[in-house]
């Protein structure tokens, strides 16, 4: 990067606030026209929101889960942190239940567990300290990854995005968001696409919105217009996020992920994960190992509750996909940059 | 084909009534929950509903332009079929612009042109006879390409279509979904998919509610999950339409069908087009040179009139995608069917 990037300008959006005695979140269901947040004054709150996608995206959960353990703690006493870690157990195992496909959701929930068996008396501070860290660490996370991603990218470059990989769905700045941040800032990127993202409209209702905060242009296409977009030449990336990224480097991410990255590779487009290290899986092998989290079909079936598909017709609503290694150019993390993956490059820098 | 189609059963809808004075057109944007027809008086009203999508798919478009051409012949006064075609030019003119992409709007008014231009007094006649030989030879063709693509698909297989290829598209039986109706009809389909087709949702909104009139079990899913349905084994045909099929086999369909193809053919799964021989043209030698109808991006910001994309943000809404024959296994028209096509193999069958 040739220019440093200005924070002011490219990082706007919190979508998590901790108060002090409530964890505040941007309610992610009623973007783009309604910007509130829901006060979780529990972790079974949080759990809750977690669930119904209030907050969503990987590392957002991480940080959201991580907050509520802080919560669950005001309503343990414990003279030490193993005494209320068992006491803390059944929020944690609550909180780990809300998403089944994301790996940083248990990740952090690990971390948290981890201070907390080695804490003593100040095992309430030493909670409080690691949510903020784990909320600090992504951000700081996010703006290297930023810089390591864009700086793959030749100049006056298209790039095409899929779900929310933002501000929103971390702490700031964003993972595959964040490249297209720093890449925009930094003029190697020159034309952004969103892809809507159905069945929940992430691509329409948030990244195209949060983009529009930073005065970033973007143009919204439907999933399915994706291959005739390449075709036309007007994209040179596909940048995306992942839920849970393997040992081998297969990457399980929202639906239309795999499919993106079939049509990349058909188009000599270059296919870029960008993530962080704590959505790196080295225990598990391979994708076809990962639980795909299939969500409830009304929402196919639905719009803002009012029915859109006839009565008694089913639908299939996988929201996960998994985009296996080969078809992977570049896995961007804050630890370093896996070109090509394979299990040999990704232990090179992440162990296991 | 083993066994008889019961056509009672499995072609039950009629999306175009001609009433001897005015044209009902079933209004497919009120579908699923709304069964209602339009009637058209003038070729005027006709094109304003071929251009709202009132009626919609290749086949029905140029079944109701040819009535539209009837209604406009109400207002002439001609001695003969010469004559009364230059004063019907106009009309005929403003009904071939009503859509850009399929070639059966043209080719169903050159074929109402032709006939008017060798008539004598009987003029009127003559136009009505042809516009209901076009309506009753496009019901035959399909009933034969259900036929001759069914022939195509190995017992037990899942298929998966998209956008609306059915009786509402044509005069009855559908194209695709002609086929779709035959193989399962015939035991050889056990599992019908079809994508949701963003941003009109004609799949979600008109294939599983026709599939449903007929009995038939179908299951919807996001058009980007397609690649994952793919991947577990679920399907082993794509079956779709087209709006243009040029004189080298390239396919131009509704956004989304290229992305299938390219997906069908990452995983094995093989790749049917079906379509009546008016859908042909050898007159464009490949897909290069048709001309892409985009629509207005209000369509992917908004719902029913409610905007769900923040204000100020861009679209990109192309409709209409080319699928270049090398993706296609099987073109199947009711002239014959031609597997892997190429100009040498379509020549053989359309000529040109």
């Amino acid at each position: 990067m040739t220019n440093p990037i200005d924070y002011d300008r490219y990082d706007r959006i919190r979508p998590i606030r901790w108060t002090g005695e409530a964890l505040e979140l941007l309610d992610q269901r009623a973007l783009p026209f309604t910007v509130a947040f829901e006060t979780c004054r529990s972790s079974d709150e949080v759990a809750a929101a977690i669930h119904a996608l209030t907050v969503r995206g990987a590392p957002a959960i991480g940080i959201a889960a991580a907050w509520g353990v802080v919560l669950a703690a005001r309503e343990v006493e414990a003279a030490d942190g193993a005494t209320a870690a068992a006491a803390l157990a059944p929020a944690m195992q609550r909180l780990n239940a809300a998403r089944p496909t994301a790996v940083n959701l248990a990740w952090a929930l690990a971390r948290m567990r981890r201070v907390l068996d080695a804490a003593g008396s100040d095992w309430r501070e030493v909670l409080e300290r690691e949510a903020r860290a784990i909320e600090t660490e992504d951000l700081a996370a996010n703006r290297a990854m930023g810089r390591a991603g864009a700086a793959l990218i030749e100049a006056g470059s298209g790039v095409l995005t899929h779900c929310n990989t933002g501000s929103l769905a971390t702490a700031g700045f964003g993972t595959a968001l964040g490249v297209i941040r720093a890449g925009v800032a930094d003029g190697r990127i020159v034309r952004v696409f969103a892809g809507e993202t159905r069945p929940w409209n992430q691509g329409a209702r948030l990244t195209v919105w949060e983009l529009q905060q930073d005065g970033i242009d973007a143009t919204l296409i439907a999933d399915a217009a994706a291959s005739h977009l390449m075709k036309t030449g007007q994209v040179q990336w596909v940048i995306v996020g992942a839920d849970r990224i393997c040992a081998n480097g297969d990457t399980a991410n929202k639906i239309g992920t795999y499919q993106l990255a079939i049509a990349a590779r058909h188009h000599g487009v270059k296919f870029m994960v960008v993530a962080p290290s704590s959505t790196v899986d080295m225990q598990t092998a391979s994708g076809d190992l990962i639980e795909i989290e299939e969500r409830d079909s009304a929402e196919l079936l639905s719009h803002k509750g009012a029915r859109t598909v006839a009565e008694g017709v089913r639908a299939w609503n996988p929201v996960f996909d998994v985009t296996p290694h080969e078809l992977i150019d570049a896995i961007v993390t804050e630890q370093g940059v896996v070109e090509r993956p394979d299990v040999a490059k990704m232990r090179a820098i992440f162990g296991g």
